[in-house]
């Protein structure tokens, strides 16, 4: 048995982040990694009331490895996200949408004891990722949730260079999903509810900007779309969205409540348009996304903060207060 | 100048179908066809208290092309459906979407002189179908528009051997649905509201069968689906439907009405899954599956009644009582 310790950032009721020491074993098949960097997300905020250690954008270096771990080695530079561990046999981890392993453990939901707000933590080998040599840690961070999130529909859905790919909202997954698009080869479409962003837009690698408002008519004269990100906080009404669409086009909603959308089928139907749900990327679409930012020296625009009780608290009250351009990360001091 | 005559019966304000003589010039891409058989399809109802010369399955013999016409000739047994003419030019009909062609002319919308319910037909030769030797002219009818709505699925949404497909509603579609997608390989998966269509569904191809009623739980132990065609009229709850749903896997609404549908897009998230509209199959994918029933000899199960005003009546009326089984098709006396 081999015991490792470290301290985590849970939630708690009062919605302030507390340090806890953590002790467990590690097994065969897992590594003990230090953080060194964390990404904020969005969906740390819903944890942030329960006893869930924080943070699922963790980079750091391996201190220990499980007696059955070959692919890492102790001081290798690596990264955790979303899903911590899955079963690699069924239908779904066999067919590269292991994001959707019925048995998979995912951020939050199966593991109380690992989070990247933290000074270690102990993940299963097989969803570890290396950061490829000369990509910066601080950047890798939000690639591994907020990138990831973008990258499943711009690597899995048939997306081509000559596609127009829609990204509605400029923020932290809008601004990466731009980034890669345009690095894709495709010609990127930005709606945003405002006019402030243009010129950001463009030096991300727009080559389209439109003022879209929810409850306004659509826009006349933007070419059709083959896909649309929603990458905005806010409910969207689909009807001049389905407008937009190209023949055999797709809309995907990347962040939405769970409360009901209202959409008229038959308005999908005259275009063959379709909405599709999307999650988080599979381990090997992060694998391969983490190369192709490498290769294309595609960043997130990020904010820095101390990775402690206050750099958590500061970060996620500018997060919560949509003042973050675009990602915020915290560091280890 | 080419001048044709024929008789169609037309829609009028009682719903009662109106014969009437029509006299029009024949274009030079224009083929002239006396029509033998037509069916009938849910959507003429939409039409039978407007004025259009109603119908959109048509099968005849050609009586005479136009100057510029090359692919028919005269005494070709030919079909013609929901599209009358195509641009031919556009990025859809480049694609194999030209049923999304913006200067398409469909059935009903742009011409009130051209029906299937009618003694002739004027079309674009672009839009008309050899019907493929030894084919019967009765089953090739509900093809062009019943099976075309179907085919679209089943040809163009990488529906493979090895996928379980799921047809909701056993009816004028799904009963072409099932049949089509057993003949490609795919293990059929039969949803119906009642248990009286079982032994039926299984002659047709299926290989799994289950009730499933609106507001019911959804049942236990169905493998997931990885395509699901709903082919019933009526309106669907989402939720239950989208947790049959494999990951990545496509809902297909092909009869919907124009009311907005409440749908809870995290769960399509969750999935990965989407919901797609999908229309009436291109030219080419027609002409496709016109040969592939004739291949595999694929009919659907008619009911015939005579090409007049009483026949129009009684198989309208039928329809609407949801008592064909499972096309009616009109066959000229």
């Amino acid at each position: 048995m081999s015991l490792v310790t470290f301290d985590v950032y849970r939630g708690s009721k009062s919605g302030q982040p507390i340090r806890q020491r953590v002790t467990r074993d590690l097994q065969p098949n897992e590594v003990f990694i230090r953080i060194t960097h964390s990404g904020v997300c969005g969906t740390d905020e819903h944890w942030l009331h329960s006893e869930i250690a924080l943070g699922h954008e963790g980079i750091g270096i391996i201190q220990q490895v499980g007696a059955n771990v070959s692919s890492f080695k102790v001081d290798d530079r690596v990264g955790f996200g979303f899903i911590r561990q899955v079963c690699g046999v069924c239908d779904n981890c066999l067919s590269e949408w292991d994001q959707y392993c019925p048995h998979r453990r995912n951020y939050g939901a199966h593991d109380h004891d690992t989070g990247s707000f933290s000074t270690g933590a102990v993940c299963d080998a097989g969803c570890v990722f290396h950061i490829p040599a000369g990509y910066d840690s601080a950047s890798a961070a939000p690639i591994l949730c907020g990138g990831a999130t973008v990258w499943t529909v711009l690597s899995q859905y048939n997306v081509r260079a000559t596609d127009r790919v829609g990204v509605m909202g400029v923020g932290g997954l809008g601004h990466l999903a731009i980034k890669i698009a345009a690095a894709m080869g495709c010609h990127v479409v930005v709606l945003s509810s405002t006019e402030s962003k243009r010129e950001e837009a463009f030096r991300f690698g727009a080559k389209e900007f439109h003022v879209m408002r929810t409850g306004e008519p659509t826009q006349e004269g933007i070419e059709p779309l083959n896909h649309l990100l929603l990458c905005g906080s806010a409910k969207v009404d689909y009807d001049p969205l389905i407008t937009l669409m190209a023949a055999n086009g797709t809309i995907y909603p990347l962040t939405v409540d769970s409360s009901p959308s209202s959409i008229v089928l038959l308005r999908l139907i005259r275009k063959g348009a379709a909405i599709r749900g999307s999650n988080v990327a599979s381990t090997k679409g992060i694998r391969k996304l983490l190369q192709f930012c490498a290769r294309h020296d595609i960043t997130p625009q990020i904010e820095q903060y101390p990775l402690n009780e206050d750099g958590i608290q500061t970060a996620m009250q500018a997060l919560r207060e949509g003042k973050v351009r675009y990602r915020a990360v915290l560091v280890a001091q």
